[in-house]
């Protein structure tokens, strides 16, 4: 897993071969360089999504170093000089890293974390910070919008058996449960990131005993307190709910304890589930609560609620922890600026046939404005490093490709959404424990419209650009793109 | 990453109450249980899958133990009673296991993999055998679907950045050399699993030079027997192409090397490798070869070649590393039977409401059945695990749904495709090298029909039941099914 691994050298080749390059190259070695991770488009055409991840980059950055059997390994590959092997014995990340802490609402083309190194180290990092940032991100951002459809009821991430990979499953259950998930069925997870886990039993308990009363009151005998009875081996309603019914008043009842629950992971979740209920509340048991799981998600969930299903919490398997519906988040890393020998930053720009995947040039700052009446963000605005906003004055938004469309703002308050995590390769950040990114999450969330929420067609949160920043953009695409 | 990990925990919570449980009712903890690995539908419509994740169940069986760091941290979820905690310090998988090799074909309902052991061990490496063989058989089945359109070009795996965190990086990237690419970008990958990584350069090293030109030429003189220079970073056929050709004669040619290539990662691929490949013919360079990226899978492959791209290799991303198109392997883990106290073999079936999720009863064995005139494979046949396949005897088959369509075969060779791994606990298997998987991945996939092969309306192969496990199944199906 995560803790205490050297992933060193989980990055792409030309990484390295870029860097025994610029380590050759007269004046390059030491190039500084500054890197955007940003992504273009958010996943399911949601409005918003949520960065994950920045707890395991710190974990790379601090472990980075390449041990003298991974010198042995790039020597065999016959492609690398031998004085850029003997630097990489000594190789540490010496820049500085500004990102967004965990949990907070991201938006398309803004920087979510920015580098400034020299070059051989800025570009090295870039396949494991983009994959454990789109990774997380994916994974926090899907399972956002299926606990927002679940309308306050529990989720728990159910998925490990069929995520992609032990960490898929761990750091999936990770950045679920900072997204707001109640918990999750990877035991690991638990132990390791403490997103707590529980779950009772699957059909092959109640396959293993004679018959499945038996199976339901040997399982309540044994854990009274935490009886949650898979109600669907054999048939829910004619002999599942009976005999869960049975056990919990032979069991359970008796003790006084009336907090149980039973499992459908099977069928119409609808049906069985309003006439469970009735069943259950006809024999009492009307604090006994309804589990469902069974290839849900925001969608399935969302339509089981409008038809007044009687589901109490959700279990949500491989639609969460591989993000079904869109399995990838397309953070990139992009140059984005130089510095010359004097110390001068020069912006760098990616031009491309797509306007869409134009990069915004310039060591860069993101500030999310909130309107102070109503205390929501009603815009991100990316400005120069060395701009601030001035909330004693009217602020004038434009849209960075329909400069026509300009509004004046009042009242608001700017936050900066980028923190200091490395100064000169020093950590300066302390990843806060992980109950408080979950809260974090679900308060900056709360901050946002409910346009910007909606599963389909959001309201596009407006992304802009300081004027400055606009006109050093428009200078570059006027240079170089001809 | 996998090696030297300590994978026990990451396993359902449910694992784990279960085997309390187990332990706790008199007569269950030494209770020996058959459980089979299989699924229900092949990925993205295809007529076979791909297995693969053995080598790394091997090595999670082989670490497999609770440290008191474990033991600790489960006392604190206070669910456990001490006599368990005090019995997982001597935890040791003890049982059986059979398996398909790794990159062997595999087909829906046929048991992959299958373990003999008693209910606490067998229940509990469940997660961890479903999470890896679903994933690497995922990749690895998505790999050869992509490989097979590349039509004998190589295709490297590059999607690291896009990957479901670090595992499924360097795993995926192990599962689709076994399936056929070629290489991958992933360095770790390379060093661990020994699929070889290559890879030249980004749009930031041409963006870090003062032009186009200077950032190939530069390039050229580092690496004169593996330039692959990127094109598209300004204008491919305005800009790139041309500074591409002068480089190379400038460089390359002197020298007496004509083995080189260019890289297109954006723009129409057929029309802009056409054009390339016709400005390269012009400037003498015919042995340059053309390489593509850019969110490529098996459908845009096919389509490129179909038009006449001049492409020689492909790059593939996202959509190979995620298997975006269809994220998830379904496999499920099943108990078959139980032992009673004399050895006696009890099968179990679990029943669905849905005839395609009812299991296969008992403890199997599965032979392919090879026609000896073509050598290809015609139909795989499950059989009780006494049972042999009589080669010398005309065999008749029969579809297990519809047993009026019977067809009689000879002439053919059965072969098992189930071999012991792991026997009273002990590892009897040792994992061949990963080019002989690869090898045998393509000798196998060349032994089935063209039919079996197509991407979409495959021909079903047959996978039939013997007459004895035919009569076993409608037995227990009568006597449960009420």
């Amino acid at each position: 897993m995560q803790e205490h691994m050297n992933y060193t050298l989980l990055c792409d080749f030309y990484e390295l071969t870029m860097g025994n390059g610029y380590f050759q190259t007269e004046g390059y070695a030491d190039q500084i360089c500054y890197f955007d991770v940003f992504f273009r488009t958010v996943p399911d055409g949601g409005g918003f999504a949520i960065a994950a991840g920045l707890e395991q980059v710190i974990d790379y950055i601090e472990q980075l170093h390449f041990t003298e059997e991974d010198i042995a390994y790039l020597r065999s590959k016959g492609c690398f000089c031998e004085e850029f092997l003997d630097y990489l014995r000594r190789f540490r990340f010496t820049g500085d890293i500004w990102a967004v802490p965990e949990g907070t609402p991201i938006f398309p083309r803004e920087p979510i974390l920015t580098v400034r190194a020299p070059a051989i180290e800025a570009q090295f990092i870039e396949t494991f910070l983009l994959l454990t940032l789109n990774h997380q991100s994916l994974i926090a951002t899907k399972t956002n919008r299926i606990v927002r459809a679940a309308e306050g009821r529990p989720v728990s991430e159910f998925g490990s058996r069929r995520a992609q990979g032990p960490d898929a499953a761990v750091l999936g259950a990770r950045a679920s449960y900072i997204a707001g998930c109640a918990g999750t069925a990877c035991t690991l997870a638990d132990e390791m990131y403490g997103s707590p886990a529980g779950g009772t039993m699957a059909h092959s308990w109640v396959q293993m005993f004679p018959d499945e009363y038996t199976a339901f009151k040997t399982y309540c005998q044994l854990y009274p307190h935490s009886a949650t009875l898979l109600v669907d081996t054999y048939n829910v309603l004619k002999s599942g709910v009976p005999n869960a019914i049975r056990a919990f008043k032979e069991v359970l009842l008796p003790q006084g304890i009336t907090n149980c629950a039973i499992r459908l992971d099977s069928g119409d979740l609808t049906y069985l589930s309003r006439k469970a209920r009735k069943m259950l509340d006809a024999a009492g048991l009307t604090e006994c609560k309804i589990v469902a799981s069974n290839s849900l998600d925001e969608y399935i969930i969302r339509d089981l609620l409008l038809q007044g299903a009687k589901i109490d919490s959700f279990g949500v398997g491989e639609r969460l922890i591989t993000s079904k519906s869109e399995p990838v988040f397309g953070g990139v890393y992009k140059l984005a600026a130089v510095e010359d020998k004097a110390g001068n930053i020069i912006p760098k720009i990616k031009i491309s046939a797509n306007p869409g995947k134009i990069t915004n040039p310039h060591f860069k700052k993101v500030f999310r404005l909130f309107d102070n009446e109503t205390g929501k963000a009603f815009a991100d605005l990316i400005t120069l490093h060395d701009e601030t906003v001035d909330q004693t004055q009217p602020l004038e938004l434009f849209d960075p490709d329909a400069t026509w469309k300009r509004s004046v703002f009042t009242n608001f308050t700017a936050k900066e959404l980028l923190v200091p995590i490395f100064l000169g390769g020093k950590l300066v950040y302390q990843s806060p424990p992980i109950a408080e990114m979950r809260a974090w999450c679900a308060g900056q969330i709360d901050l946002l419209w409910d346009e910007v929420k909606r599963f389909e067609n959001p309201h596009n949160y407006y992304v802009d650009l300081s004027q400055r920043l606009w006109d050093i953009k428009q200078e570059l695409l006027r240079r170089e793109g001809n």
